[in-house]
């Protein structure tokens, strides 16, 4: 990459709600990035505290004092904020940062959609104003580059929606897939339900437990649909299974759907099947279709940016499944932000986040 | 339970196979058992140690020495065997026992089909004698309880079949699934694996990771589908990926299914659902239908005979969904074994293993 | 094992504090002891419950709903009553219990010191009445077995001081320890941290993660010291060094003592050490010395009571070193309890509790 | 740091046994530094496939072909080579790599004694000629910063060695210690065993259990004296208790000495002791001594250099207590390399590795 001119092109950042696992995580690649600075780092609940008090495992990367959120001190020192905060709270302080002519990347579930009836069924409360409902463009740079480059309120996706999204991404654009057959049975890590005293989270209570959840009602269900339908077309029928795994980090999804009958014969090779997702992913670099044969793992993709991929039909069951693994925060929330970040301002989409996972 | 001539309902065991950790388990809980007592252990690997040397936690409780198999002695000094051994192996000693006129119950997958088609088609090897397959009665006691009471030989099914099966029975033998719509997506422990020493289920390789793995050509789908089509009907199609998790004894089925026409609509409500699974189990006491609203999880039947059952009806999608969690080598492996053989031998069925799940 | 009259030999048991992890630890035990019968369970948090909605592993086996605490009913229906509960909160129930003419095991610190000065040296807090302090018995029946015979009230060792007591026991009584050398060097389990809601003990925060704590003010290193010095002499003393390690239940303790000139020289062999060990502990049927040459490991006693002892005397640096493995909730805590009440009942010491460890 | 000339500073590196745990994470590492460019990639096990496909993790990072070793074309295209092989193999290796001019880094025993006679006492086998044990540096930069600046040959210090005379060189030093009370209780992470199927490090012997291990013959023992000598005076005696911890990448050590009458009776508060460990490593980025009251924990060194480092007096015991946490991988083996690296090529000792641990 081109190191030149570096210094004008560094790009100052704030974090709100830094402490959470989301905002840890994002403090960490941002101190790892060469042209993000970390500027100021907010949390309601340590505030006066060094971030390093809090997270010692940064002591002398990031001794920055976690403030309360001052927007003006934010307008005046930052160019971008982050919002790592819960869906509700968000939506009352991403229209003041924009307001104050702020960037802002959003990671919950506020911006997420188009439609403020489907937000209201997902997550039983009002919806932000349609003019913020708007001007969000949904941060996975796979399907939105483009809106990317020119927005300023980026609208992070959920883990469970990055992960299923792509994963029938190119099956269903192409008309192959049956729209009420989809099933998403999905294991995630424990960090995904974030930094917090809970007994149902305690170690005892976790280790060496599987568990599905929230069979019924996950609000990510209905986030999933709306961006598949925006993939395919409207009518979009999806079981979704969460299920906890006693992994800190990790995101499993084994992916199901009956094909169409455009769906060509040709494709129930594994060899075509794979090179048809691989072409279709061929300028998208966090996406590794692997090669056929290999399955998907959790640990290839820890701690990284890394989605990787394989689809699979099935001819005695005529099934086509597909195997997508992530880190449920890595590419399932802070690394793809700063990916969705680099396309916003204008850096190359890897920047920072170009590192392999952390196999061992 | 009756205590009363418990000298004279003794029974003696040999346990062919008992270093491996289904072995392990069954040496665990013969010792458990008020009527079984342990009189040989073999072992190909530790001829001539003593058990508890090769597995020090059973110091004190099993101190036998571990011996090549003689079945001359072993028809003279005990009533029933127990081979733990990998399929093709069984197949080769089976037969002699049961010639010496000693009970069997085999672990292996080479008396679990009546069809030695099917036996080939899943282990590309040829099956054992026609007389042996008839004479094997399938170790699912909720299936076949009247015909393991007047076997002598007993196949127990593998762990997969089992969580599978049993989630399905009641919808598939009401008639009520569409038989080519069956998924089992399962999560199992790694001591399924069994006991060797292997790079790929090393700590380091494992540990915090998911995966899924023989998507196409796992043995255990044949047998499914064979044990389903006797509790409904030919035709049966069935997509199911086994995928490992960071655990070292657990297996979560999830399942889903199409429901036909004849599904009554009342039983899409969850709590009739439950009833409907409730009533088909009534009279087996290892099988818990949660109440609904709940959901299974491997903690609670971790170290029991138990399964965890519970099935919902998803409306947005029209998928019946049901969910098993037990014990790997509990109800799948060496617990079913010893119910199984409960049931040959004339005990109550729940003798020596009537016990709580280990939660912490 | 005698069976003869078991009807005769019932003891009929409630528990206080029946969902903490101790006290789920003892309802599964008690629902497998052959003489044991559960008759109440108590829990402030879970009034009204059943005993298996809070702990679902337990379904089918324990179905009593948890009650508030009514100590004439305990009396009316009760022999025994083991009360797992707070410092500080036994001590103004057990007196109670005592009085109504119960037996009693109580699993805090209330009870476990004889001097009431250390009492509130370790707990900060006024020790009970006297007459309670005298009439208690310390239960670990390898130091205490006749007094357990004939007392009403066992005060349960901690799991710290179980494991080092233990451990220094054959060498310090026979005066082979420098008084003021003795170092014990233990990691814990998370379970012993009990169950709550606590960021701490929370997954996230816990697993891969290895730490000390209370290096300086640890309130069973007074409790040791204590116990030590009935066994040796005045002058104990004691480093002692907790930590947590990501283990749901275990315990390993390293222990370090200078030998004194009476050490003799024919014990710096590890065979003849570890024979010396061996006899000491030869009327214990739970104490395992391991032959010379193996060292103990917590999976070998992991849900059992048993403790795994090694002694090793290091001649280049004239350190004696004995390692102890113990499950912190088994012989560290409930199957203790389980083992002192056979002791005070009259019950062979193993009954119930004569279970190999759980290996895999 | 400064960029400018970047291009002029860069060095090309070939890592000899790269597919091992420390070779994989020295790939991680040399792909994420600015000025080391991965040229040659060797591996006896694996010559002729992508490094990408023995270590899916890294797909699109390197995707080099594993090659035999072969010197001339290491001389031609390397500056410096890294040979992560096991000793004895390194012996034979890294005098060639030197006579065609490379500089080299291993990370085997075979360098790491000034005295052969110490190496043949550890390693039973005869060392290297006495020419390169003089020539090579002790990679431990808080020791040897200038010596590293000059040399050709750096032997990377062994993972238990670096946390232990980190822990004990700032009282060992000052005279205040008792040179034959010194005691290193460490418990280290799996991955330290390194990759290999192997039935002692497998999940199901591994997961869940603590254990120690070599208590009389660790090679790591002979190494600690040797460098404890150098920093204190001849005539250390330390006992070394190394112990197995289910974790895949952690290191803890509790370090015990007794204080010499030279100890200040002012270092007895924390506080102060604190800051005169402060004081010794202020030059050294690397280590971090917490603030009094701290106590290290290894999940905030985990993926990264740091070692972080608390010390304790306990008036009762008389015993100075230190703790240190590394990462057996990262301080304790690659990261470390790349540090005394940075070291030896006259970069500031921090790049490429001044990241935080990852927390989560």
């Amino acid at each position: 990459m081109n190191t030149q001119n570096a210094e004008e092109r560094l790009t100052r950042i704030g974090v709100i709600g830094a402490t959470g696992y989301v905002g840890q995580e994002l403090v960490r690649l941002i101190c790892m990035h060469p042209y993000l600075r970390l500027i100021v780092v907010c949390s309601v609940s340590f505030t006066g505290q060094k971030y390093s008090e809090v997270v010692p495992a940064a002591r002398g990367i990031c001794d920055l004092v976690l403030e309360e959120v001052d927007m003006d001190r934010m307008a005046a020192e930052c160019d971008v904020v982050i919002t790592a905060l819960p869906h509700g709270v968000s939506a009352t302080m991403v229209p003041g940062l924009l307001e104050k002519g702020l960037k802002v990347l959003d990671h919950s579930g506020d911006f997420r959609f188009r439609d403020p009836a489907l937000y209201e069924a997902a997550y039983k409360m009002p919806a932000p104003e349609q003019i913020y409902l708007d001007m969000a463009v949904y941060g996975l740079p796979e399907l939105y580059r483009a809106e990317l480059a020119t927005t300023r309120l980026i609208s992070n996706p959920g883990c469970y929606p990055t992960c299923t999204i792509l994963g029938f991404l190119p099956l269903l654009r192409a008309g192959y897939l049956q729209l009420d057959s989809l099933i998403a049975d999905i294991y995630s890590g424990v960090s995904g339900a974030g930094r917090k005293a809970d007994l149902a989270t305690s170690y005892c209570e976790t280790e060496s437990n599987l568990k599905p959840y929230g069979v019924l009602g996950h609000r990510h269900r209905i986030e999933m649909i709306s961006r598949l339908e925006e993939i395919g077309a409207p009518g979009i029928k999806l079981s979704f299974t969460p299920h906890l795994a006693p992994v800190k980090r990790a995101m499993l999804a084994s992916l199901y759907a009956r094909p169409t009958g455009l769906f060509p014969e040709s494709l129930e090779d594994t060899e075509a099947l794979t090179e048809f997702y691989a072409d279709c992913f061929a300028d998208d670099p966090f996406v590794r279709v692997l090669p056929a044969g290999q399955l998907p793992q959790t640990k290839d993709v820890q701690y990284s940016n890394f989605i990787d991929i394989a689809a699979v039909y099935e001819p005695a069951s005529n099934w086509l499944r597909i195997f997508t693994a992530q880190d449920n925060l890595g590419k399932g929330a802070a690394s793809q932000a700063i990916q969705a970040l680099n396309c916003m301002l204008g850096y190359d989409e890897r920047t920072g986040i170009w590192l392999s996972g952390i196999h061992v």
